[in-house]
């Protein structure tokens, strides 16, 4: 089988929400499997000088209204957080926290906690709601909130996202297959097209 | 007839360059006629605090990587220029001094200014390349010459910018259909799907 599709997003990135809620459906029409890597963009954002798009004049006054155009267009509910954006650290350690031993259990966390994000308004941030929504998914409400203060999926969290610098990744979402870079939910079409025949 | 679209662009944005090469088509295709209106980014970015893409960490080299797949994608030669980005007053002031006795050969000329920056790597900030480039065109010489230095056109071309500005223009390209803005060659899907019914 050939090699799975890296999929890098943060959790307070509406554009990562967009592509986290097609990828894996993608990758599957072209037999291709993904592997979820959620980092901190305000480090990424630190080394590479950015700032977030919607603290930009006249930019985010835009990105307001693409980012409801292109939900509608998607067919997805969103709703822009009143809190934005948020620390997503404790969501990333829970993350990491169960993806090792059951990667799709992770995945279905990470859909969970954006929607809890960008449809419910819930405020992701805090340690409290990552652990309630995992454990409306079945998971031990000890084990998440043990992993978000765990010191070794600290220091996980932090060598993925210096990974993830290393290998260029600047934003949110960013897939990379077969080492051909697409950053952007507006990308997703040259990611199919690029899974059909590379050109 | 609907009123026509609006296509802001730069003469230094390559991706202005692969939207141009498709707007009239797509407006075509629904009816509806265009109205170009080249701009100043730099004098946009001074206003709005950003950075030309290509010089942000990372993002340079993505870009880089970005650009040479979209044109082979949209099937577009495309060469990235040996000086990047240039001013591009000469060619806007060029492009108004006939645009408004004849806006279809100032649109047949911003084409041939995109191409022979983006294809044939001349430098389009020298009035006497832009002047070449609309004499092979049966432009007058002179005519273009004299336009250029333009006190008037000059005038003209500083509140076009303004007005971008105004209605809200950050970037290259940028769209605005019926009021509804869009910015990015990678919107232009949205923008065809919008003529077909705004969502």
């Amino acid at each position: 089988m050939a090699s799975p599709i890296e999929f890098y997003f943060d959790f307070s990135s509406p554009y990562g929400y967009f592509a986290a809620e097609q990828i894996d459906t993608l990758a599957a029409g072209h037999g291709r499997d993904t592997v979820w890597r959620p980092i901190l963009l305000g480090a990424v954002f630190k080394i590479t000088g950015q700032q977030a798009l919607i603290t930009i004049p006249l930019k985010g006054h835009y990105a307001a209204r693409d980012l409801a155009r292109s939900a509608r267009g998607l067919g997805l509910p969103f709703r822009q957080p009143t809190r934005f954006p948020v620390a997503t650290a404790a969501a990333c350690r829970a993350f990491y926290g169960i993806a090792d031993h059951d990667p799709v259990a992770a995945k279905t966390l990470a859909l969970a906690l954006y929607r809890a994000y960008f449809v419910e308004d819930r405020d992701i941030s805090a340690a409290a709601v990552v652990t309630a929504v995992a454990a409306g998914l079945g998971h031990d409400p000890a084990t998440i909130a043990t992993a978000i203060e765990d010191p070794g999926l600290k220091q996980r969290l932090r060598l993925e996202v210096e990974a993830a610098v290393e290998r260029g990744v600047f934003g949110s979402p960013y897939v990379i297959v077969d080492g051909e870079p697409f950053w952007g939910a507006d990308r997703l079409g040259q990611v199919a097209r690029w899974l059909e025949q590379p050109w």
